[in-house]
């Protein structure tokens, strides 16, 4: 918590203390990037005095973080993150590439990437208090991050309240109402819900959480990249891998999660502990592709789209963490890939047949590689991760699309001998 | 493996040698117990052999398991196991324990406890092998099981059979395509769909993991208990808990669970690394208490029921191991409860409240603590933990029905100061 000294406007470059703002910048609304004392921190740590905490989870790496210990022992907010790498081999084989995982971030408590962000967010309420009663923590969300939020809140007795649009799916408004959220379906858009959720923060100084909006969220996602440095770091260890720099694949939205994941990896480059920026490609759906538009057209101009894709996760018409989310590839020698819905069902299946459950906006990624891998942005000899960002069973309507009719037989031999 | 000796009948106490038989006794049909070589294993292993392996898993217990290493490293046949303990202070507090903990088996990577069980049958298929081809795996279910055997068996690129009734819910129905399932939906009940997946398992010479058919099925389940006694142990280092022993709430169906509890501690016992036996208590569903009834009546016969509940996964006409999962309770000094549906519904919403999102029958467990506290059959002082068997993702309706509607307003301010 010493460490963290301010915020930078990632637009104008402005920097403010701690106390000074709190969430965007008050001149032109830019994203804050949060300041760390690397001089302090380099002074402090060893990377070996964070890899050998035997804490398994995003808190592992609590120094690097802008919050105090939230405390939480033995709850849902302190096994978030720390989740695994899998080896695809078999599917690499497939697509000619030698060296090729999958990080599967389903496996965090509520089941996506959010509870990353989610529990730093948490975390922060904890630091800051509220005058005139207990912390409430708010947030505009039709899905992952609104879960993320009551989940994590729940875990230590935090009132969360989440606003989504009364088109969201009943399935996922349950989800939030069982962990015991309040929540407030708005009878207009995503939209409509983000700007009530932020006019209500304001007036009764409730916490928000708001994607691209909150400072701390990117602060969660980073811890991501820690993992990966770490892991990777494991991996090198007495194997020969090739020389060629990590490339990771991730799927954008509003492009909060790839600028989180940027930011961790820059952290680890200030402190001198990363010897090698990682590639970091940007998956989008072909009719969400606002972020991509912009880094193809070498502009950081977003210019709004009219979303249209079944990965709802990543549906966004104008993504709030933009301008970020296009450096985040350009500034470290990747790039902007889009993808069809049917080239995401494809990876559904895909990442099925190896054991991995994952939502349309997970599968996103995987997708990316593989077209990726035909436009030879990624070689054979690349070492290559794919981040699944969420649960295939928060959308199962899209896993039915993704796989064919089981057939119905008698239960009878010699029925089903006809049809094997 | 080399500790593999054999079987004993549950029923008859015929011993057969590890070669002599498959599935369940000849002579009775009674299900099989592994016998392990318990003398070996105690002059080879210290506990501190298995509690000092670095890999947070089930395969952690490897020295005692049936089976040799299956491989599969860096898949998710890797990390199934090593679930977390939550400490449940504020449940706690309102029914008046002071040490209650829950076992969130719902982060297992296909979302249930199955996993453990099919893990061990996979890796049972790779010790026998398959004559004339490639190993086949084949299970009959409706849910957890089929999902956990084709998970389990698409990491490692096994092919699995899941055998359904036709009127599965189409959202399990895919969840096991997505896995690259063979799924085969029979016109008739899941009873019709059990007794053929038996035939075609003996026709075509493919492996069934049918629960309480499959003898491994337990050896897997058990490592649940392992971890429990592991988890405990590190309790009770240099805290001042009280003396009584620990007491174990799960939800009953067919009975392969509570059986699987029972045989990790009565290894545990046989080895002499367990000072005390836990107390296990079973929980049934009112409308599915087979062998609820059983025990209360004081026998080991089993009088099917024509099930009813809303928890799904213990929704069972004949329990297939009712005998066994009988005296989990009766040799450990437990007991059974049962719920009613509303009951659950309102153990889903608490559990919900503190973070975590359970099944019907994974909060059966709960409800049955809650009725348990009422009943007096655990006391203020008793250090309680109840196991979680699955995610709540997996049955939306159900959660669906244990919260209320949440308002719908227009996107303003006066709207929303309306309702708060």
């Amino acid at each position: 918590m010493t460490q963290f000294i301010g915020y930078r406007c990632s637009l104008c470059q402005t920097e403010y203390l701690p106390g000074q703002v709190t969430y965007t910048c008050p001149q032109d609304g830019g994203n804050l990037d949060v300041v760390l004392d690397y001089d302090s921190l380099r002074q402090k740590f060893q990377p070996e005095d964070l890899t050998s905490r035997a804490e398994n989870s995003l808190w592992r790496y609590l120094p690097l973080l802008p919050v105090n210990d939230p405390g939480g022992e033995g709850t849902p907010l302190r096994v978030a993150g720390g989740t695994p790498v899998y080896i695809l081999d078999r599917l690499g084989q497939r697509h000619g590439l030698k060296h090729l995982w999958l990080k599967d971030e389903s496996r965090n408590p509520t089941a996506s990437f959010k509870d990353r962000a989610s529990a730093l967010v948490v975390a922060r309420v904890r630091d800051i208090g509220q005058i005139g009663g207990p912390p409430v923590v708010v947030t505009a969300s039709t899905g992952n991050a609104g879960a993320a939020l009551a989940g994590m809140a729940a875990a230590i007795g935090m009132q969360a309240v989440i606003f989504a649009p009364k088109t969201a799916p009943p399935a996922k408004v349950a989800q939030l109402q069982v962990f015991g959220a309040r929540v407030i379906l708005v009878d207009g858009t995503y939209d409509d819900a983000f700007d009530l959720s932020i006019k209500a923060a304001d007036e009764f100084g409730w916490y928000c959480r708001n994607t691209g909006y909150n400072p701390f969220t990117v602060e969660g996602k980073k811890t991501a990249a820690f993992e990966i440095w770490e892991w990777w770091q494991g991996q090198n260890l007495g194997q020969h891998l090739p020389v060629s720099p990590l490339t990771v694949f991730v799927s954008v939205g509003d492009g909060n999660i790839i600028s989180g994941l940027h930011k961790g990896f820059k952290d680890l480059l200030a402190l001198g502990w990363l010897e090698e920026m990682p590639r970091i490609i940007g998956v989008q759906a072909e009719g969400s592709a606002a972020i991509a538009n912009a880094f193809h057209a070498g502009t950081e101009t977003i210019t709004p789209v009219a979303a249209q894709t079944l990965a709802d996760s990543i549906s966004v018409d104008l993504p709030r963490d933009g301008v970020r989310a296009v450096r985040a590839a350009r500034e470290t020698g990747g790039t902007y890939i889009t993808v069809s819905d049917k080239e995401i069902l494809e990876a559904i299946a895909a990442l099925g047949s190896v054991g991995v459950f994952a939502e349309p906006a997970g599968a996103a990624a995987y997708s990316g590689l593989v077209k990726g891998v035909a436009m030879g942005v990624v070689q054979a000899e690349d070492p290559v991760l794919v981040l699944n960002t969420g649960s295939g069973l928060k959308d199962v309507k899209a896993a039915m699309q993704a796989t064919g009719q089981a057939p119905v037989i008698e239960p009878l031999m010699e029925a089903l001998k006809k049809i094997l």
